[in-house]
């Protein structure tokens, strides 16, 4: 069974140019010239006017996820089918152990979340929630199954954060096996007395959610871990960064050699703080943590991705319905179901940056697919066009409107964050692993197709 | 009973001019142009070819502290007479509370070790070692004490250290009284890894304590007070800033308009990283906490003072002999007690840096004693030449050689970190509440004469 | 002829304390508590409720020159009339020569504007316009009549500007008589083009004359001016401050040692640039260069205020009246005269900085008087309170309102920038050298009663 | 007539991964898994255990260039044919037109020089080192001529120096051809007078070229272009940026999205400032302008590429001969003709960087070629591995020990700047167009192979 995609430009993190893809077995068999590969019975996908690059990775995702009292609107199957339908092709979601339990059980139970429902290949993050004398040996088993990055927490005091010596002994740790620490990193313990000083003033509508998160609190955490991460002399990784402030963090880091990431959202690009205050508690929507900040982060963030200072754009998709969930939050926003969908228009919304001036096309694909690869392990054979990789791939149509209300949206959740607003640019067709899965409006994958992907360190033991 | 300085040059912290000044009943009672004020029975000091200037305050010693099994080996009578010795006219030492018992009980215990023994006047800072409900009454009372600053810890885990919660919640509530908050700002819980790492591998000579303390971990906490603060919307003070890192910080909070203060001592500037690996063990007599830092250091500090980022010059003076005491660390370089001697030539050596053309003359009255008479709530009653003021004062021979061996120095320790090195300038005459205490070697003082100093708060209440 | 001033709060660059002052033979001539001085025929003048402080010191005025084929409408008599009424004593104008003519010449025409007009004492910078094999003489000439700090200008190409190897050079020549040299520091030849692709747009309101001066121009030039007295080892003094690109060179220098001073002006502080785009040329009230920038500079010039990068508030006082002189340019924003009125209203405009909490009264006074004479070779005789200085004081009431409207103005201009503004605090009395000149709405100075400063030199010679 | 090159592991600027490359034409034909393409004829290169990368570009020489008196000692011929034994397969060297004379008789000049002798394909920048009412359309002509990109001088006064008004106006008309104005950027006036200072002293050594040029001078011109060009709203780019300070001007000037690029040179990153004081007149030989710097500034320019601050490395190659050439300045620096050779040794230093952990692979092949070729407009013709693209390629010995010394060294020269120095890596074939013209220690190119490369504008017209 063999592809091939002519007529095409290709698109990479840092190619353009124009060419014919031939795919074999679910891989890139061979790239040649227009015209240059015979059909040889293969099916034919003429993709004149398009760009084919690489499908997107998502490597933030919360599918299914049991959190304050609910859980995630999106399951592995509807996640990834609309996922696919927005140029998604492959995730990795995190896997949160109970304290006291052991991180295999988390393993376990997420692969079973994820298994026979996938429509496209998956890994996981495993979270570490606490520090015990046996958790190396934990680390190390994970290394083993697959799991190469570990997310960390600053915030949540109580529940998931750990303490700057468990982090500090953490990024020491993945030196020994060339593995990824991950924070979302904001201080907790501060943040947390500015929610009880607004709760005790009766401060409680959802945009106090974000009041009480001022951004300073989001830079000083990713400061100290690109500090703990320098004298580890360990890589780092900061999910969901937000703002100018931990923007800036992230660049001091850089520039003075540490190995720091930084991974932003759409939600931070497109949104503001005031859709927190939005009324009649529609504010709710937009609640997530790190909340979303006023309008003039989005274009440092912006300029942060064109300087090449952040390097992926994720989702944190964690979808909460607004009637019975979001709802939950009523009258107190601590209650809000902290979580935003996002898992289908993270490509759509970054290419309109292309579109804007923001950055380069390449870099586009670099942000949303073949960085999120490299860091995580699953390079080449996710995030590259090149022969032998697996034929993950979109058919891109940069001319095409794609309306990004909740009509057009496949996600199960009840509202659209971006209600009547269309950006330039969608996958007209979308191949997973060689098999088309998405075409225009229709799906033609499948649950279960998708399969658990055990990801390599990506960085050297040392 | 009166006195009359003539002829002498008057030096505050922005002003330098020819006038005499009159004291009575330990006050300045007129500044007049030279030659312009009767004699009228008046003691006459002739401050001719002399400087006039404020005597130095000296706002963080440890006298006769318990610390590491052992005591700090200068009390306050030694420790007042030897500061005299080297122009310091005032201190202010830090009562620590033990966890779980009262603070007042730790004002009491100071109280008593000050009491009849004190050559000049002094107040006292109250450490926060824990955060619990009654921890805000307890500080109400304190500052009805004259208590009106409270140093908190980021090192010593386990021992000293309260997490980032309870910073806050002390940021927060120095707001309501005016009161300033201080911070020893080093990330203890990742230095204590590096520790426990040094002492697996079997570094146990002197150097590791520097080696384990990397002035990136200093810089972290310092950056991240300079954070909490700036959202709590407080004043915050670093004492015993050391490095380039954490002046980076401050700076930071400087320019974004927070009040951040930081203090630095002579150590950090005279001395080095590679003191601490003189051979046998002389090293022990360098460790202190934060370390002495690389040399380059030193230089960004002065720089620090010169552009008015550092504001005030103290001591940590916490004295240990080598016999006896550093030597209990023999091997083990976590067992010798942290501390240096050093209130006695603080003054002298930062003449020192306006000779070298570091700092100006105004610049060295300001640092040495008016801004911290500012800070503390001292001020004008202390550090400064105004009519109405504590005659505290020096009559500074800026040409006279200080020799700052053991040999020429009265602090109770048996040895002097700077052994065989002179300085430029000293005070000829040490007057306290107008009374004469050094005279050249003399010294003319009398342990009980210091008075416990009720400090104001120094800030608005907000 | 003696004066006693008693009651008052005394308040100077550094101290804040009660107390009484004698002023005899035009000289301050003792300072002693309240009620302690006898009063032995002085006239009395009872302070009780102000504030006693050094009069005003404006570095930067224009007054009786020559500009754009008109003359500022200030000359000596009635600029520092309305200066005094403001709370300003003394100041420092611009002798400039024209190209291809000897300094001295200028000298003696300054000389000449000012003499018999003057109601308080002044001095003279020196613009240099060019670089000859002559200069240096002419410079050396200049210091020994008492002109101690040049000028430069980066900007008016073909009129003023000289170039980089000129201002090298000068900088270099400064080392050897410890003398300043002061720069305009904008991009001229930049700007230039900017103005004539305006023109030839026909972009030719006043609101183009900002569009074309964009801030980063300013940012650059005084960047360059750090940066070559870095290299010179130089002192530099940069002119008329105006945005936050120029406020972080100059704290980039300082931060690494070089010795860089900022002044700003008031308009740059409470004006904005939209005030350029007002309704029938009114606009043109507000056109000055550097121009008055989007208001969000302001704020960052009041935290550099506070964090001590920006050291003086002059006020580059140029006043044109809208008739007859700003309406020269109507219809081409390049003829409108270039200088706003401002020499009145100074010093209340920053006290009103202290009232809205941006800096400290201390700083307050450091900033409009003692730094700027400290700078400019006049201090301790002005800008000081301390026995020996000249009694060029100022009785500063607190709480009093002062309206900056047209009505209650004493400038010779047919128009007020802060039209309808009131601020809060003023001078009740003003004396210069011990005699009072204002006395609430009531002058008492006269013409001619100033004279000639000849500055000493501030800088060590290297 | 084509070639298979088989077993190789190709590396691009984004992407690494095993694949067979068929060539026909001189082009890339296709791509392949290993083994999966059929031989048919096709010349076969085994590149097992090597890396297949696109050659190196070096955008930044100057062949048979006369200057100071003299001419660089290689021409087209013998530059070309080192270069490609270094791994260069393509450059663009400076046509410099004579003040006023016409560009095009530099530019013909320049293809005179070439044309017969190039072993490879070549381009032109052309200099703009004077500013008329003619400029624009020259400028104008020369795009239709290929030319693209043109270089600037704020250095040698008098010479090609042009004021920042030029400077200005040459970036504003930059954006009407989507040109790339480059700019050497080093304050020459004020280095003038340091030169001239140092002259009057006698101090006439080698070393003394650098110490009159202060890497401040260089961080000075370099933010003023920044600057420049952010208002202009034009990209620009920095020739053989140096020092810490430049490069800190390029970083601001990039976080805030200005289009800036930055080139450095292996002599500033391997050599350094002290090269230049090696006794009996050696010190000349590492006379170049800019001065190679004191070491510390190699380190900042390491992560400077590795944080993608630096986007490209090329060479300044401008031999002389110690003998007769150098030597011309002996007695007096300012006559010691500046220039180094470097064409050959560019890529095995850089990738030297990999060996050391400075940069990635990929940042390797990205610097030497990719970005070089996509700034220059040339991408994807060249520096490239794609189909389509020329077949300029290196079968890259990553294991390879190159000996930098003189005997080993083909260009002409009478000495190596690297005597007794290896490097990891280096090519084993070069090929030219599918050409084979380096097969080991064997050169089979021949002069007049290359030919002259119309480029096209890099940038989009605005």
């Amino acid at each position: 069974m063999a592809t091939l995609i002519t007529n095409g430009t290709v698109v990479t993190a840092s190619d353009t140019y124009e060419a014919d893809l031939r795919i074999e077995e679910g891989r890139i068999a061979a790239i040649a010239p227009r015209g240059k590969l015979p059909r040889d019975g293969a099916d034919l996908i003429d993709a004149g006017g398009k760009q084919v690059m690489p499908g997107g990775i998502d490597v933030h995702t919360h599918l299914d996820m049991p959190f304050m009292g609910t859980t995630s609107s999106d399951d592995f199957a509807t996640g990834t089918r609309a996922a696919a339908f927005g140029g998604t092709t492959c995730l990795v979601d995190f896997a949160i152990p109970q304290k006291g339990r052991p991180m295999r059980e988390a393993l376990e139970a997420w692969q079973a979340k994820a298994e026979g429902k996938a429509c496209f290949d998956y890994g996981f993050h495993m979270c570490i929630v606490e520090w015990t004398e046996q958790t190396p040996a934990e680390l190390d088993a994970m290394v083993d199954e697959g799991i190469t990055s570990f997310k960390l927490f600053t915030d949540y005091p109580g529940v998931f954060q750990i303490d700057d010596g468990a982090i500090f002994r953490a990024l020491r740790w993945s030196r020994s096996r060339g593995a990824l620490i991950q924070v979302h990193a904001v201080n907790g313990p501060a943040t947390a007395v500015l929610v009880e000083e607004a709760a005790a003033r009766g401060d409680l509508d959802p945009v106090f959610h974000g009041l009480c998160r001022p951004s300073r609190l989001e830079g000083e955490a990713t400061s100290r871990m690109v500090d703990l991460a320098e004298v580890a002399g360990a890589p780092v990784y900061i999910v969901h960064l937000t703002c100018a402030e931990a923007l800036e963090a992230v660049r001091s880091g850089r520039r003075r050699g540490v190995s720091v990431y930084a991974e932003t959202c759409p939600q931070y690009l497109y949104l503001s703080h005031d859709d927190m205050a939005r009324p009649d508690f529609e504010g709710a929507k937009y609640i997530c943590n790190p909340p979303i900040r006023p309008a003039w982060h989005a274009a440092e963030l912006w300029r942060g991705m064109r300087s090449g200072d952040i390097q992926t754009v994720a989702t944190d998709h964690c979808p909460f319905n607004f009637k019975g969930q979001k709802e939950m939050g009523r009258g107190d926003f601590r209650k809000i179901p902290n979580g935003l969908p996002g898992i289908e228009p993270r490509v759509p919304l970054i290419h309109q940056g292309v579109v804007d001036g923001h950055i380069s096309l390449n870099q586009f694909v670099d942000l949303c697919s073949t960085t999120p690869a490299k860091l995580f392990g699953l390079y080449p054979q996710k995030g590259s066009i090149t022969v032998g990789a697996d034929a993950d791939l979109l058919i891109w149509d940069p001319q095409r409107t794609t309306d990004l209300s909740l009509a057009h949206q496949h996600m199960s959740v009840d509202h659209s964050l971006y209600e009547g607003r269309e950006v330039r640019g969608g996958p007209e067709k979308v191949l997973v692993r060689g098999e088309l899965v998405v075409d225009g409006e229709t799906f033609h994958g499948r649950p279960g197709a998708g399969r658990y992907l055990r990801r390599k360190p990506a960085f050297p033991v040392s």
